[in-house]
């Protein structure tokens, strides 16, 4: 049998509520690979902002005040960073981004997410009250 | 000549001695590309886990010791989590993990590791004492 | 239409003249992308050095001076790391290194890089001053 490649690539869109925000898109992704058609390979989930980030860890939602209290610590929000000399007053949301990292990647195996069993996918917003992105990108065959 | 896309899956397993560890994984990761027959494409290695990691640095004990004291000072061990209410006492596990990040992607170039001279693949562990996986993901042609 | 698999790699070299810098490479990493052919598919951009690093965020200068500062605040310059018995002096490079991540996928559409509007991607130097080397790994069809 010939095994050829496949893509696949869908926008995720996000509003929240709140400046922060922790959403766990794993059903959302999980849909996009349905629809890639894709069986083995792999898939790139990324946040298309640079207030914004992408991890994979526990959905219990004390762990998830936790992360959001340790992230204020390790970068906080601060009135002097050199950042808000462009008007900006959110400085903390690029270091937030960077800590957690903007991108994860997922195998994908017998056309399912090849995870175990804890971990789930989470857009992590940091600057939110407006429309943000995150891009699936799913390639294999 | 046809170029045609392989993948390949494997597991590796862990029980670490410690609570806390760092294992070099470039040879496993190494023998699995080999088993593969990938000659050109990527390897993932993701820990399947959300109290464990998986870096690329250095080989040295010093500065092995180094990462240890520094992931404790910046994602400490503490009684007060939230995450505590279910029960668990790891809560500084999981930003340790977060922190070092759960998986890497590696290039892979004429059937090798594409790494520079001192890069090594290590499996992080921050709760072990119990049966922990990593998945190898190869793709490519 | 059949869609076979391609890949290209290429090399980018740096010698910074200070110990630490960040430097643009998106200009780089587009012209690899367009020399490859590739239309689908995933572009992995990583540093082949154990203290240095790759990111994804904004082009500001201030930002970056930020950056600079809030890394020297959690992984900082010290005398007493081990790794410097060794002999080395660069401890806090390591550190800075992992915290920051050595490696970028950025998903390839239309043979573009399929980045938000302000996403640009960065090579952070740590310990400069001499000819080190980011790998650019294209793979798609």
């Amino acid at each position: 049998m010939l095994r050829v490649m496949k893509s696949y690539r869908e926008e995720l869109t996000f509003e929240t509520k709140t400046r922060r925000a922790y959403i766990n898109i794993t059903p959302q992704v999980d849909a996009a690979l349905k629809k890639s058609g894709v069986k083995e390979g792999m898939v790139l989930v990324s946040a298309m902002h640079i207030t914004a980030g992408v991890y994979v860890n526990d959905n219990e939602s004390g762990l998830i005040e936790d992360i959001d209290k340790w992230l204020e610590e390790l970068a906080p929000f601060r009135d002097d960073y050199q950042h808000h000399g462009t008007g900006e007053t959110d400085g903390d949301s690029h270091l937030k981004a960077l800590l957690i990292h903007h991108e994860v990647i997922v195998p994908i195996t017998a056309g399912r997410l090849d995870f175990g069993p804890w971990q789930q996918i989470f857009y992590a917003e940091f600057d939110g009250q407006r429309d943000k992105r995150v891009i699936v990108k799913v390639m294999g065959e």
